[in-house]
């Protein structure tokens, strides 16, 4: 790496299966055997779980959303309750995003409640300075610059920071728009700068790492050359962003291929916001390190098990009195507790929150299973034999 | 006791202060010192919480809403999964309630849900055959005949069953109306009589005790007469229904005073749908063994802890940077977790589901702990002193 390391912080690859890897990220939270998953834990909770609960899924990140957190309780209270970690009661390591893609995506919806009847305007709006918009909670009006970010998440006080970067949606024609994409890749890499100016100066001497974060859609030669710049700065990790935001998979798929392993292979690399057990072991097959995604958990709520064989909704009429739990060789506390499928249907129907809480800890356990079992199968040099068996379970369904 | 006692139960009394008693109610799925509090589990599960936290607040019996069960899931259902215990992976022991109670109350305030846009007509009608109501889901229509109700509980298999009684609103003018109480405790001895018919034949053989229901309102003279009455009969144990519904506390208190102590002292006294810390503690003074109440787990689910010192609402402002937790002496998950007043109240204003569970599990042990320290102070001789000093201290509310 260019410069000094974040104290607290190393990184190791210790094993390699073609470009998918193995290897060990340590925290002053703990060591991060990856590749790994991280939970989302939006608000300061993964929804309905205690921390030592996520924990015991597999799970040595949670990621925390700047966004959410800015906005309530603010970062100065959970500054002022000993940051994140401490307000949380959690015992891993912590990761917050720069805030950037949910002042953009979030306050476009507009707010959800209106104070005193009045009729509150919303959106956001991306400058060189930052991306201005008004809450989703409240309407109020909000500026975030690369030196807010870095400023309110110093405040929350994660082990894990990221940049605040620019996110064109790909969904529709954006996909297509290379002078639009251009024009992002180029303020990501303006923004990066300011970012490890004020990091540099007050954050890394506390001890929070900072991530970079590579765009360009899905031009690869726009994100390979992204990646470069990027790498001759003295980032942490090297996130790739602006995936999975409306493009079809498969274009996603292919520019992860070219693009992925030739991130600097020094430096953890993370896919942000992928996705299904499918999406993780394609990163992983590319060389991607680290995941976070609502998924398993924001699934769950909805009721739908993921499992070695598929998915599993809950609420289908056929689970109505089968006996069986959703996997009889998961170890999770839904399963390996003796939880039924007709009880955890009966408790979606009845909209008892039990059950919210059985299937997020299902899923999650699931997510930490696969990334043991890739770990596993990296170090053993059988990574494409094992995935291959792990796709074919999963597509073919019949549990 | 008059007749054969149920196989596997058992109760004895082994410490007596004043008309306070302490002893062992054993059942089929453990032992339970009294007095107990029973959390109530309504459709299968005690709110968000998991069978084993449940009885790590100190619960040794869970009571479920036959009502509930009956129309959802379905007591067959219930059964062919092989009973309510393996059903909802509950170790402790159970109790149903008689469906009578809900049928009339929850019925009466009409469906939640209408099917296809049908107007659907609601209300209950009790005649000397039971309670003819509709359903609050779907409006469909029930019948709770004194032996339906011993079938629809011999079918969902909590150890202990309960009567069907009619237990008629204290509320407005209904507690001056010795008349219609008078009728409602003729009634309730005659489907006493046809509930242990059927029960004699069918489930205490299975090991299934029943429970009798002493009704009366606030009219002593005729809470003590129904209580001879029903004790000359072989149930199992002796409850106090029709309390809570309505009358002024003093009144309950004052009926209590006289009535409890002259229930048979041979078997297990329970104060059914009590209540507050203050009231198990004048109960227990008066010589009631065991209480159910949705009180700690629903008030949880508004925002209000109980603690030693009285009432504390998470939501209040006050608590927006407190870092303490509820109570620093608790050892419940919540406490001892070091989960701050600050945390809760975030979770709560931002609507995360993990608060629920924490103030669930507080409120939970402290009724567990509030019951073990009754135990301790009976068979010290020091109950009075004691329950004033927790009174004291909980009314003071200097938290």
């Amino acid at each position: 790496m260019s410069g000094p390391i974040t104290p607290g912080f190393a990184f190791r690859v210790d094993g390699v299966d073609g470009h998918a890897r193995t290897g060990l990220l340590t925290t002053p939270h703990g060591d991060v055997p990856t590749p790994t998953f991280m939970p989302v834990g939006t608000q300061g909770s993964v929804k309905g779980l205690a921390p030592d609960e996520v924990a015991a899924t597999g799970a040595r990140v949670v990621l925390g959303n700047t966004y959410h957190l800015w906005l309530r309780p603010g970062p100065e209270l959970i500054h002022g309750q000993g940051g994140l970690h401490r307000f949380t009661q959690a015992r891993h390591a912590m990761l917050t995003d720069s805030g950037g893609f949910q002042a953009f995506s979030l306050a476009q919806q507009g707010p959800r409640t209106q104070r005193s009847g009045a009729t509150v305007t919303a959106g956001a709006k991306t400058t060189e300075d930052g991306v201005v918009f008004r809450s989703h909670l409240d309407g109020s009006r909000h500026a975030m610059s690369p030196e807010e970010s870095m400023r309110v998440q110093g405040l929350i006080g994660a082990d894990i920071a990221m940049q605040l970067d620019e996110c064109p949606p790909l969904g529709g024609e954006g996909v297509r728009d290379r002078v639009g994409i251009e024009r992002a890749v180029a303020r990501t890499t303006r923004w990066a700068k300011r970012c490890l100016d004020v990091w540099r100066r007050d954050y890394r001497p506390k001890g929070q790492a900072l991530f970079g974060i590579i765009q360009g859609g899905t031009f690869t030669d726009l994100r390979i050359s992204h990646a470069e710049e990027l790498a001759a700065l003295d980032f942490d990790g090297l996130a790739l962003g602006g995936f999975s935001v409306g493009e079809p998979m498969p274009m996603m798929y292919a520019a992860l291929a070219e693009v992925a392993h030739r991130v600097d292979p020094e430096r953890p690399r993370y896919l942000m916001g992928v996705g299904t057990p499918l999406d993780l072991l394609e990163g992983i097959e590319h060389g991607i390190d680290m995941f976070d995604c609502v998924l398993p958990t924001r699934n769950a709520r909805n009721g739908q098990a993921l499992t070695r064989f598929g998915k599993l909704n809950v609420k289908h009429a056929r689970h109505k009195a089968d006996a069986r739990p959703l996997d009889a060789e998961c170890g999770c506390p839904c399963c390996a507790g003796g939880y039924s499928r007709a009880y955890l249907r009966h408790l979606f129907i009845a909209g008892e929150m039990l059950v919210l809480r059985l299937l997020s800890l299902h899923n999650l356990h699931l997510y930490g299973w696969l990334m043991n079992e890739a770990r596993s199968a990296i170090r053993e040099g059988r990574y494409q034999s094992w995935k291959r068996t792990f796709v074919d379970g999963y597509e073919r369904g019949e549990l």
